[in-house]
C-alpha cells in the first residue's frame, strides 16, 4: 500500500494535546476526520511525537497508508481548507514503503521559549514561559551540556510505567535572541528603564533552549528547562545536576515548566 | 501636577479596541480601572494612538496628571500584577509639565506584517494576515514610496468627518524578513516542497510594512496595505496609485486589511 508522510504545524494552545481522548478536542482527531472526509474513507495515523495539551508543533510529522496512490495538489489543497488557522498542513509527500513517523524517527528536536523581562512581549504569550526575573544564560547553557549524553532520565520523566527511561540527548543549547517582533535597541532600552531588576546583560528578548534526543520520556524537555531556570534564576548551582540524574527521582528535579512554551521542532528520519 | 508617561504594549485580539466604548471590553477601561485602583481616585489618561478592534500595541503611550508625585516602583509592580498578561506596562516614568501623549506627538510609526507562505505559521495567526497567493514584495517596496510625503489621502480615510485628510507620510516601506521562529532555511525548503505555488523568490517567512507619518487618518494604514497586497498580488499596478490619490474616493481604494497583521510601534515626541 502506497505510504504519505504529513508535515504538520499546530498553535497548542486550545487543544488537549495531540492524542484523541474522548470527550475533548484534539489535534488528532481533527486531522483524521479531514482525512476521512477528503479520502471518503477513515484512515489510520501514525505520529512522530504525541505532544501534550498546550504544546505547539512547528515539524510535526504523520505517517498514513492508503490502498490508492493519491493526487497530492488535491488533498493539500482540501487538507489546508478544512483545518486551519490552528493547524497547518505544510506538507504531503510520498514516502517509501512502510515508512512509520514514530518508529522511523532517529530524533527528535524540541524548542522552549522563555520571555525573562520584566515586561514581556504580550504577542508571544501563548509561546513563551514569562519569568519574573533575570535568567543567567551562561550558566543555563552550562546546565545544557550537562544534559548532552546517554543518561537514565528518572529525575525528569513523568511517567515510566516499567519502561526504561534511558535516552540518548544529542545536542542541547540555551541562548538569547531577539523575539523577531521587537528590534534589538528597543529591548535593551526597554529593559534599562524598567525600574525593579537589573537586565544590563539583556541583549536579547528570549532565552531559547534547543534539544535534540533519540527520544524522550514524558515531560523530559519541560522538566529540563525547569531545571534549567532554577540555575539561571541562581536557586540552583550547575554543580548538582549529576546528583539530581543520580537520585533516579522525579523529586529531586524541580516540576515542568509549563506545556505553552514547548515547541515540537523537527523529527529526523 | 506632576505628569507620567506609561508605555504600554498589548495583544489586541480580546479587546474591541483601545477606546472605552459601553458594554465591551477595551483597553482604555482595563487601564484606568487598575490605575484607579493603584492610586485610590480615578485619573482620566489621554493615548497616543486609539487603536481599533483586534490591533495590537508594542509602542503605545498614556499620558496622566496626578495631584501628588508616584511611587514608581510601587505603580510600575501594581500594574503589572493587575493588569497582564494581555495588557504588558513597560515603563511608567515622570513626563514634563504638561506632556500630552496624544497632542504632544511629532510622529507615529505603525507595523503591518503578513505571512505569504501556502502554509503559514500557525502560531503567528494572531499577528499576521495570511494572503494565500506569493507576493511581489518588490513591487510593494516601490508602492510604499509612492506613499511618503505631504499627500491629501482622503482615498484612504475610513472617516473624515469634514476634518482635513493631509497627512505627511515620513517613511514607508516593505520588505521580507524571517518569522523568528522559523530558521531562513527551513521556509526556503518547506516552501519548494508545497506543490501548489512557486515561491522560488521567497527569501523570508513575513513580509512587513513599516510607515511613519505626522498623523494617521482612520484605517489609513490598513487602507495602504490592502491597495498594497493588490499590487504585490499583480491585480494592480503601481502606476496606479496616483490616480487613485487624486479620486479622493475612498470607492477607488481597495478596502482594509484586517486588523489583526497591525501593530502600533512606536511614538516620536
Amino acid at each position: 500500500m502506497p505510504s504519505y508522510r504529513i508535515d504538520l504545524a499546530y498553535d497548542g494552545t486550545g487543544f488537549h494535546g495531540y492524542a484523541r481522548n474522548d470527550g475533548v478536542r484534539t489535534i488528532q482527531e481533527e486531522l483524521e476526520r479531514a482525512l476521512a472526509t477528503v479520502l471518503g474513507t477513515d484512515v489510520p495515523t501514525v505520529v512522530a511525537g504525541r505532544t501534550d495539551a498546550g504544546v505547539h508543533a512547528w515539524g510535526q510529522v504523520v505517517s498514513l497508508e492508503v490502498a490508492e496512490g493519491l493526487d497530492i495538489e488535491r488533498v493539500s489543497r482540501s487538507l489546508a481548507a478544512m483545518l486551519g488557522p490552528e493547524i497547518v498542513v505544510r506538507s504531503v509527500a510520498p514516502a517509501s514503503d512502510g515508512f512509520d513517523a514514530r518508529f522511523g524517527a532517529v530524533s527528535r528536536t524540541y524548542r522552549y521559549f522563555v520571555d525573562d523581562r520584566p515586561a514581556p512581549n504580550p504577542l508571544h504569550r501563548h509561546i513563551a514561559w514569562h519569568v519574573d526575573a533575570p535568567l543567567d544564560s551562561t550558566a543555563m547553557e552550562e546546565a545544557a551540556a550537562a544534559f548532552v549524553g546517554e543518561h537514565d532520565f528518572a529525575s525528569f520523566c513523568r511517567t515510566a510505567d516499567g519502561r526504561t527511561t534511558i535516552r540518548r540527548v544529542l545536542s542541547a543549547a540555551w541562548w538569547r535572541e531577539a523575539d523577531g517582533l521587537v528590534p534589538r535597541a528597543e529591548l535593551v532600552a526597554a529593559s534599562a528603564n524598567h525600574p525593579t531588576a537589573n537586565y544590563a546583560d539583556v541583549d536579547g528578548g528570549l532565552v531559547v533552549f534547543e534539544i535534540t534526543a533519540n527520544a524522550f520520556c514524558h515531560q523530559m524537555v519541560r522538566s529540563l528547562v525547569a531545571l534549567s531556570v532554577e540555575i539561571g534564576r541562581g536557586r540552583l548551582r550547575v554543580g548538582a545536576i549529576p546528583g539530581i540524574f543520580e537520585a533516579r527521582d522525579r523529586n529531586a528535579a524541580r516540576g515542568a515548566a509549563p506545556p505553552h512554551g514547548l515547541i515540537l521542532w523537527k523529527v529526523e528520519y
